[in-house]
């Protein structure tokens, strides 16, 4: 590997994480942040501006430009995505005093879109006391900050400076196969750049509608931004301890499940869509599969709650009227807001019976689309193991049988078969592999918590059950705990592969 | 599918079947059990030997003998499987007034060698009445049986007709395959009849030593050999209902730890080891696998127990003295008994924390060995997928990497290696839609339990954790959620395919 080549590239970006902490330290100044906070917000800007300049010159190319091949593309997008969160977690430790790990753990689940929170009124901090009121006791550059994170690590870190940073264009591939999500790499045109720089846009647009909607709805601006941020980049951080049940609205809650679903689709079907194809989605086979699955998880949650009598209460501790309306609209919410790996809350799951809490879990190790914001297996990986299946099943039958598996209508190289098979084992080990982990290094974990944090985790979901259910946050686990989920973040965010190669002794041999 | 050849193999099981119910009417008869309950036995049987009989007359071949294929081979044992269950639990519904649906629960629970058992002091009979004393208040006949079916089902039914009936010999291969576990199926000779009979040679030897250690052990004659039908099918039921913590004897525990182990290896080690080459298992991958994996879990247990400082109950009640020793006694008994999945209990492993209780699950899906009488995914296959996933993760560096995965250093065939991927991935999804299901059927289900339920099912393990925990039984559950369960053993000891290819519209079609 080209240590100095990966070393530029990552100091590149912690540049761009320094320039948008700037941007959330004139939000929060124009929030009427209190000066010394605004002032802190600049410091870590600069801070990382400027040893993200010196690193980047230090290492520059001497002559030409660095040519990035395969490992140079997966320590990149690992590293820069440690960096990331080391960087973008300063303002927290500045600011609120909290310790590395509860800001890095926050930052990362930032990144990662996964959006569980150590922010309550039970964290504690470096100066001996607690955060006072929660996630409402923080300044609105930070809470801006703490959602742009999200935005950022939504449609990937790495393929935004793809767009806006010129020089990466050689070996851009790599980097762009090492940090979009899904089983196959889909790009919409021939130059890496340019694909980036579409999704990108369709994101954007994406964002500034649902916005527009919200705000329009009577939210406020700032909680607009946020909620936008944390919706479109399937996230989950919101600027309320309740989440979304806080503003207790069907409009929103009705906004928000639409923006949640979209961000869940992949984004090329979007940019099809807008493109003068409307039908675009359906034709595609993963949407289908995505939208049964919405449509008969919502329903089979709504009918159990139903027939069981079960009480909703919403995340702000309001008791809802009981009839068909409102268990539809709580179970559909909380079915796309897990299946995307959105986290946001609108009612305590954590109360729902055993049925609601398996399925929900089954939808976490399932997640998003192909190339989406939403993390998980993915739902085309799903597709094809089911299919691949079905074929081995035949085999049993007639041992010689070629069949060829199929996503709308191509042809899937056996090459990508076989990966997305392993995926599956591998993602299946790590998550049992934490959830033990987790028990050791948190003696107050139970079977249900640690189950549950572990795919929270990984799967970029957020609130899991148990301890870490749905009104619930991560501030009482140990240090400890709080760093290996922060790693797990990462393995599912990056998919595993472009991480647990970095383990591989041949990654690091010359 | 010839449906007349498959009738004819199934009517002649059935008439084995009988014949093992008249061996355990006879032992009742001689352990002086009542009368009209040994009369029950022999009416019982000479159903089933009577049905058999014209059955196998009726669909006999016209000429020459039967071809049996690819689709009789899983017909025969997959129905093979579920007739010999519905005849088994005859016995149980006409002398102890069982409902059907808990007669044949536990006898396929006994055949599949999952040891889940409805026996306790709460189940409903069909006189409105419930068991007076749990299992204690079976006749001796019937406690016999219900432990031969264990024995029977462990090395397999179909197997055994195999070395003892010679008109199965062609087709036998389609027979084995279908019915013994693994996902290699190694033979010791080329004549499928002959291996049959070395396995179950093998299979009788070592129940005959496990007897003679517990009676010197001062076991009484009956309590031995009905515990050694457990231990060497790994199946679990007990003939006390606080299972083996009631004799509460180091002795007898290390000797029962010793055989379980035994029986989750591969038997033809064992027939290598007697045949002079005792240093055989050693030389097996899988062997040191399956090895290293308990020493490594019993020390994890044992010394995660003692950090906590839990006090360990033994399934009959009693405090355990803490203590290094008794720590590793009861821990290693537990993962032994797990992982072999035989499901013997001695200690209330129910109140372990959290790390032991996601240990122990994980273990029930590892299983024991290929071509062992153990359940589970079984640890070939496991070694085979990390394998693969090495391989995998290297293709990420070395796109054009060609690798071979080996097992004790021979190739193993992609054909295979494909097989046991989908394996997995069917396995997690059973499980999953299993767990979904009892919720469904059953609203006592919690989270801890169904989860548990589920693979303590599919896995042939018999307790597993929460309502089904160490010292609980499955005889409060719905009946529809047992016959789910009951259904869900076959596949876990069929291995899924067997049962599966049924569902598939081309295993019909002529």
């Amino acid at each position: 590997m080209n240590k100095r080549a990966v070393i530029n590239v990552v100091s590149a970006l912690i540049v761009v994480i320094g320039l948008m902490i700037l941007i959330s330290g004139i939000v929060g100044w124009f929030m009427n942040d209190q000066h010394n906070v605004v002032y802190q917000m600049y410091i870590s800007a600069a801070f990382s501006i400027g040893f993200g300049s010196v690193l980047f010159l230090l290492t520059k190319a001497k002559n030409k430009k660095f040519r990035l091949g395969i490992r140079e593309g997966f320590g990149i997008v690992s590293l820069g995505w440690i960096a990331a969160s080391a960087f973008g977690c300063i303002p927290f430790i500045i600011i609120s005093d909290m310790f590395w790990y509860d800001a890095f753990f926050e930052t990362m689940s930032g990144f990662t879109t996964t959006g569980a929170s150590v922010l309550d009124d039970k964290l504690l901090l470096m100066n001996g006391k607690t955060l006072v009121y929660g996630i409402a006791d923080l300044p609105k550059g930070l809470l801006f900050w703490r959602s742009l994170t999200h935005w950022l690590g939504g449609m990937g870190i790495v393929v935004l400076s793809l767009a806006v940073l010129p020089f990466l264009g050689i070996g851009g591939q790599q980097l762009y196969n090492a940090e979009v999500p899904g089983p196959t790499s889909d790009q919409l045109t021939p130059r890496i750049a340019n694909s980036a720089k579409i999704l990108w846009g369709v994101y954007m647009l994406l964002t500034v509608v649902e916005v527009f909607l919200l705000w329009i709805g009577n939210m406020t601006m700032f909680d607009a931004w946020c909620t936008a941020f944390g919706t479109l980049a399937t996230g989950g951080f919101s600027t309320q301890q309740s989440s979304i049940g806080y503003y207790n609205s069907t409009y929103f809650d009705v906004i928000i499940c639409l923006f949640m679903f979209l961000a869940g689709c992949n984004f090329i079907l979007h940019y099809k869509a807008l493109r003068g194809k409307p039908l675009f989605h359906w034709k595609d086979e993963e949407f289908r599969f995505y939208f049964g699955l919405v449509v008969l998880s919502s329903l089979l949650i709504a009918v159990l709650l139903m027939l069981n009598k079960i009480t909703i209460y919403t995340s702000a501790g309001l008791e809802v009227e009981p009839g068909l309306f409102n268990y539809l609209r709580y179970s559909t919410f909380q079915v796309i807001s897990i299946l995307t790996t959105t986290g946001f809350v609108t009612a305590n799951f954590n109360l729902w019976p055993a049925f609601a809490a398996i399925l929900l879990v089954t939808l976490m190790f399932i997640g998003g689309c192909g190339g989406s914001t939403g993390g998980g297996m993915k739902n085309s990986r799903i597709i094809l193991l089911l299919k691949y299946g079905k074929v081995q099943l035949e085999r049993c039958l007639f041992p010689h049988l070629v069949s060829n598996v199929r996503l709308n209508k191509e042809r899937i190289p056996t090459v990508t078969l076989h990966k997305v098979m392993s995926f599956f084992f591998f993602f299946i080990t790590v998550y049992l592999i934490v959830a033990l982990a987790l028990c050791f290094l948190d003696s107050n974990m139970d079977f249900k918590t640690s189950l549950s944090a572990s795919i929270a985790a990984l799967g970029n979901i957020g609130p899991g059950l148990g301890k870490v259910g749905a009104i619930c946050t991560y501030s009482w686990i140990t240090p400890s705990a709080k760093i290996l989920l922060s790693f797990s973040m990462l393995l599912g965010r990056l998919e595993l592969y472009t991480v647990l190669v970095l383990f591989l002794p041949s990654f690091w041999k010359k």
